[in-house]
């Protein structure tokens, strides 16, 4: 029995307890090619025929598999029940159902993982929705499929011990990362040449990636760099006057850091970047400093966006084109509620309450014309009453080279 | 330009023309969590926005994409437009659309990836389907949506020069690490040992898994193993007498193998593999060999399993429990038809017609009373009258230990 699994599976119980729900169902198939995101914190490992994970309001916790794929559940101690079959789901299914949901209940609500919001609560794929329904046609469930998606944001939100122990790694060993960039890069070098040598590093540690491996790290020099989700440039090299900023995640024993930081490469003679620069800087780490004292259990997380978004304007720079935070888990973007404007891609989550316990990033920056582009990335964990920084903050602009 | 892209976008453009849509759409968003698995043949790399992607009748593509997502779109040449959005992506994709698809088509249909049948052809999940539909409602599109399954199906399945290449490497890959066990493994190590041993040498080349990296390589030694997709056991041990047997996929360059090989660890004295094995290992080859005379374009994969079925009952043995085969591709289980019974689980798959240049494997087993499950894995491309093995057929019981 993992401790995650089981963390997370005692969670789960509590949150289909405080749902209206009778049932979570987490309903996938050959997950080695589409899998449910909240798949991990409930099972470790994969599934070849359609598998069904039900959750029941009285706790009870059971599994439906095809004939090959039952063993790593039982091994797992993690489910009351491992029902098998060997040609189809549909009728072992149906009876789990009618076992875990009493017959007396008159509504009842089966909750499965989609939401237009969340992609990380968007697991069931809509092939699987409609064999789902079809199963489900003509049987007292016909009309009881509803949204999980208040029970996954939560269970993904709010870290467990485990869950904060590893993230916190991840963090430490982005902190050693940055290091070497301080250590090891130099002006010549281009962006590929720092995005390689991180890349290089990271694999040789066995870690992996907090997002798509081809864009992390995002590494940027001077004003013509491509600020966003970029590849790095093999023509672009650090020159003096230089900002240098890398965007980084980092993944180890299944949980990630995102993290930005910010140098300056000198020209000859500076011994400290110029003044233009340390007003940014002092701007972004206002800014952050206002989402951060916005931040705590049950502001929604537009009020968080909007303190850090007044703070920029008001320092006389143009606001950021993203969210302000959003959460960090298995991954950098990890879904649930995010620290966003109102704006349409953001869909409700900017709505949504923070909880104790989530993780967010703390991000923003400014184009500072002719050097760069001056960004920071932090993260915290919410406290009761506030947060806790999880990263040493940036205070400072380093001198590169 | 990836020349794989290249080459997968324009069999894209032909599968269009040959279907009744109007547009093909693959809609993403944050596929670092949840991605399409036909994203990775029109497109390097992830997207953190809803992401359009639009291939037209006509052979025009467009890409709609976040402001911070443009750059590798832009870089990789492949699409004729690529747009942009800050605030949400639904007014560009409206306009997208009537300008891909003209104002005088009575019935216009936009085919998006959605199957029950084929995992890999549903990447489109519940949540984004509501999302797409809601952006939809009023316009001309209302009722335009339907499957893109078969467009998915065939572009995942007819194997480019480029995917076909990449495959023969990992498949030559294995063959490699099936040595590394016959020169390395011996009596006394256990299933956890030999996983150990395989996974420490496909890390050490960079390599990947075809499947769930938990359960792979799957390893049975002697008769008390677990069969089927079981993990490897710290108590079961290579003794004289057992059946030691791997079911092995390893991922080169973003392409896949899967191959299942045997060996036999003799007694003390024995200098061959007892009788009833060898007559096990021929019922099985010959089996093999049925599905592979059957093996054409044209034919629906049930019948390829019919002839493996019927040979291996026909020599005595019950029957497998699987299908006799599956395609290959980027991962073990590339979806598409299956050589499979027409059992629910597998819904229409084993109706589709195999076509030429799809990579399927030819595999089953029987259990050995005493011995332990002797079961074999090769794997073919379908050619234009009949197949060409890719692996090296095991038509012998080499000894272990």
């Amino acid at each position: 029995m993992s401790t995650l699994t089981q963390e997370k599976l005692a969670q789960a119980v509590e949150l289909v307890q405080a749902s209206d729900a009778d049932v979570w169902l987490t309903f996938v198939r050959e997950t080695a090619a589409t899998t449910d995101p909240v798949l991990p914190l409930i099972h470790e490992g994969g599934f070849t025929w359609h598998c069904a994970l039900l959750v029941a309001r009285d706790g009870r916790k059971v599994a439906i598999v095809g004939n090959y794929d039952a063993d790593p559940l039982e091994q797992s101690g993690d489910w009351h029940q491992v029902l098998t079959y060997v040609q189809g789901i549909r009728e072992t299914l149906l009876s789990a159902l009618e076992e875990l949901i009493h017959s007396e209940v008159e509504r009842p609500r089966i909750a499965v993982n989609f939401s237009e919001s969340d992609p990380l609560a968007d697991g069931l794929t809509h092939g699987m929705l409609r064999t789902l329904s079809g199963y489900l046609a003509g049987s007292r469930f016909q009309d009881s499929l509803c949204s999980a998606e208040g029970i996954v944001m939560s269970l993904r939100g709010r870290k467990s011990p485990t869950e904060l122990a590893r993230i916190r790694a991840a963090v430490a060993e982005t902190g050693r990362l940055f290091e070497c960039v301080q250590r090891e890069v130099r002006i010549g070098h281009s962006e590929l040449e720092v995005y390689q040598l991180l890349q290089a590093e990271i694999d040789r540690c066995g870690m992996g990636y907090a997002w798509d491996r081809s864009l992390c790290p995002i590494v940027n020099t001077g004003p013509d760099s491509a600020e966003g989700h970029s590849q790095p440039s093999a023509d672009l090299r650090i020159a003096p006057g230089h900002l240098f900023h890398i965007d980084l995640g980092v993944t180890l024993d299944g949980y990630s850091s995102d993290l930005q930081r910010c140098w300056y490469v000198p020209q000859p003679g500076e011994t400290a970047p110029p003044e233009v620069l340390l007003r940014a800087l002092a701007a972004v780490n206002g800014a952050i400093s206002a989402a951060a004292a916005a931040l705590r259990p049950g502001v929604p997380g537009w009020e968080v966006d909007r303190a850090a978004r007044e703070y920029i304007i008001a320092a006389g720079y143009p606001e950021y084109l993203h969210a302000v935070g959003h959460q960090v888990g298995r991954i950098a973007h990890d879904g649930g509620g995010v620290l966003a404007p109102r704006w349409e891609r953001y869909g409700r989550t900017p709505e949504l309450p923070v909880e104790a316990d989530q993780v967010y990033t703390l991000e923003l920056g400014v184009e500072v014309k002719g050097c760069g582009y001056l960004s920071l990335e932090e993260m915290v964990r919410v406290t009761e009453s506030g947060v806790e920084w999880l990263s040493q903050r940036q205070l400072e602009l380093p001198l590169l080279g």
